[in-house]
């Protein structure tokens, strides 16, 4: 039995194997809602100033701030400029009644805001010879100066940046329609067992219903992993080789894996058919010093990046969570990491000596993380009213009411 | 000038809002992975019990506790059970060898792991008279009872739960193939102002990108709403009702919209063309004592629900975030309430009396907050940067450094 690995050692490796897959994946230019929660392929820089122009920050009169002595000064009121109108300079002695975002005139330096006018309403249209009494005002009041929030030319976006909504308004503030990013990675998911049945059939003595497809493709699907099923190998290894080279080495177009994930059989029981297929290719059985999820498979299966969780799906959500999400961010840019918060822990706690434990939990809006269920790995029922990974560190083993732990927000 | 309405009241009032097109909305059946981030319709008892039946946790020897005394004792090795298999019955002086997740033969009570036994590993396939050495043991050692997560008839998941991988796991597990979701609602978007011009176009003296639509659509679309684009509607309120009629009412089939949301227009202005195209109908337009996103419409345009958010990028953000996306979570089930903590500002604040502010900001992973940008509504730079909203309650006027804030993780 070799010296259990620990989290950060097993998780590296995994970078590691995902580093040279990213790379070979290449990238995909998408119309920009199709890029929603996917990575960026390159830097973007500004193809224009933001704003464009200086513009107006409230509805008032564009003035020019030197013609307003401190006492204030009345001023012909000119021609409105409403927002999207290319405005006339503004003439000495003149104030014009500008719309929030409708650009500055030539001329004008500072906007006061029609609240501070005198009258404050603006003259109705057709209005002529209007004049407004306007306070003093220092130059660049209210106005948004061209360039503020981004130069053209600079850094808009690093590559490996995660496209959410406001990155994505931020591509088309610039104008943008496509942007390029880093094409999913697509996984080949394969669950073990002879006791696994699909859901919806009969359930025949000493089976169960494999929830560990599900679990992990919706895992997957939400970060942005495409998703191959095989259905289910039972505990054959030379099935499970026929299986996936299905979807491996070339000549398989849409259906080839750019990285294996299967389920069981890497543990030390007698029917260990993960262990067993894959042991003789470039796969090591590693134990890491996790639980749940300890036992860990990880190499290459002909070519093709592999990673071999364990059965249970409590140990699959944790082997995903720890190891390959966290992966893929680093790699890809692309799901974003986890939210990390510290909670206080509701009851007690004990954890083994020399594993990291994961446990699942509730936490409340108070800061509180109460434990669903206990440590085992089977308790789905715990994990669906969780909505955080628990992380107690290897060298603790007992935690009382009140001790503050780090917690993922799932 | 009425007084401005707060947070939460104009909260609460878009939770009015959107209740009744819930109700009206109805449910649909999916294939589980179909259901993903989508609320649960109704309530759902587990039709098995998880585990179905009592199995091993450990690879080890299924024993009856009662035959073995403090001191120990050898027992003959009876067939191995493996998962997926109904065992026999355990005969008396026998110890079966059992993998983790087999069915615990009847007659035996407890699981000895493997690592107690002597000899530590199980017997080869074929050997016969075998005898295995084993330690005392409590009963119900390493197995987990049937029904121990939970049981056959008990509420599994309550109606309005929004279903992530977890959820949809217990589901698998529990041997269902589909899910009764609610409806997702179409939202039409509709974007005005003669300022805004579409990305990809020429952009003209006076003009801005339209990053509106984009960045909501993308919000809409991850918080599960359909999405109807009408294209950018100008500053004449003909035009926008027109715009707004293709779309509601009868006979339109899949462009009926169940909501209406527009940006811009709302404000105090002279060109406001969505108060002054719906102010006559059945719209309301509040300041919120809020900042960005103060002035919303909220109403009901010929029977069409609608909601007004400001014309800045941000402002629309912050109007969406905290107004429509967690009334959908309290009315729905979905999307998931964004996740809340404390984090320590980076940095002084000034906030304006009376109002609520939302800053943008970025939590960093040793639980500090640095503001992106300033408080203008226009800094959608900032706003790609940031992860989270910090929200600074309306009695607050400033703030140290290192003061505790509540963030709204994105």
């Amino acid at each position: 039995m070799s010296v259990p690995r620990s989290v950060a050692a097993h998780r590296a490796a995994v970078v590691e194997l995902l580093t040279g897959v990213a790379a070979a994946n290449g990238t995909e230019h998408l119309p920009l809602l199709d890029a929603l929660g996917k990575a960026l392929a390159v830097d973007i820089h500004a193809p224009v100033s933001l704003p464009p122009f200086a513009n107006s920050q409230m509805d008032g009169f564009a003035v020019s701030s030197a013609e307003i002595p401190d006492g204030g000064a009345e001023l012909r009121v000119a021609a409105p400029v409403p927002a999207g109108a290319a405005p006339e300079p503004l003439k000495p002695g003149h104030a014009a009644p500008i719309m929030t975002g409708a650009m500055i005139p030539d001329g004008a330096d500072a906007v006061v805001p029609i609240e501070r006018a005198v009258p404050n309403s603006f003259p109705q249209p057709g209005a002529v010879d209007a004049v407004v009494e306007l306070p003093a005002t220092e130059p660049g009041t209210y106005v948004r100066n061209a360039g503020s929030d981004i130069a053209a030319g600079a850094l808009a976006l690093p590559a490996g940046t995660c496209l959410g909504p406001a990155q994505l308004g931020l591509l088309a503030a610039l104008g943008l329609t496509t942007v390029e990013v880093r094409k999913p990675l697509r996984v080949l998911l394969v669950t073990t067992g002879d006791e696994v049945v699909e859901p919806g059939r009969e359930l025949a003595t000493g089976k169960i219903y494999d929830s560990n497809s599900t679990l992990l493709e919706a895992s997957m699907r939400q970060a942005g992993l495409e998703v191959l099923r095989s259905g289910i190998s039972d505990d054959d290894p030379a099935g499970l080789l026929a299986v996936l080279r299905n979807h491996t080495g070339s000549g398989q177009g849409n259906d080839t894996a750019d990285l294996i994930v299967t389920t069981g059989g890497v543990s030390k029981g007698a029917y260990e058919v993960v262990r067993q297929a894959l042991a003789p290719h470039h796969v090591e059985f590693v134990p890491v010093a996790m639980q749940p999820g300890g036992p860990q498979g990880i190499g290459n299966f002909e070519g093709t990046p592999f990673l071999g969780f364990p059965g249970n799906p409590v140990s699959c959500l944790v082997s995903f969570e720890m190891f390959l999400r966290p992966a893929l961010s680093l790699v890809h840019g692309a799901p974003a990491l986890r939210t990390v918060q510290k909670a206080r822990l509701v009851g007690t706690l004990t954890s083994p000596d020399g594993k990291h434990q994961v446990r699942r939990g509730t936490v409340g809006i108070d800061g509180s993380v109460r434990l669903e269920g206990g440590a085992g790995s089977h308790l789905v029922h715990a994990l669906a009213r969780s909505n955080a990974l628990v992380q107690i560190p290897s060298h603790v083993t007992e935690l009382p009411e009140g001790a503050e732990v780090e917690v993922w927000m799932l």
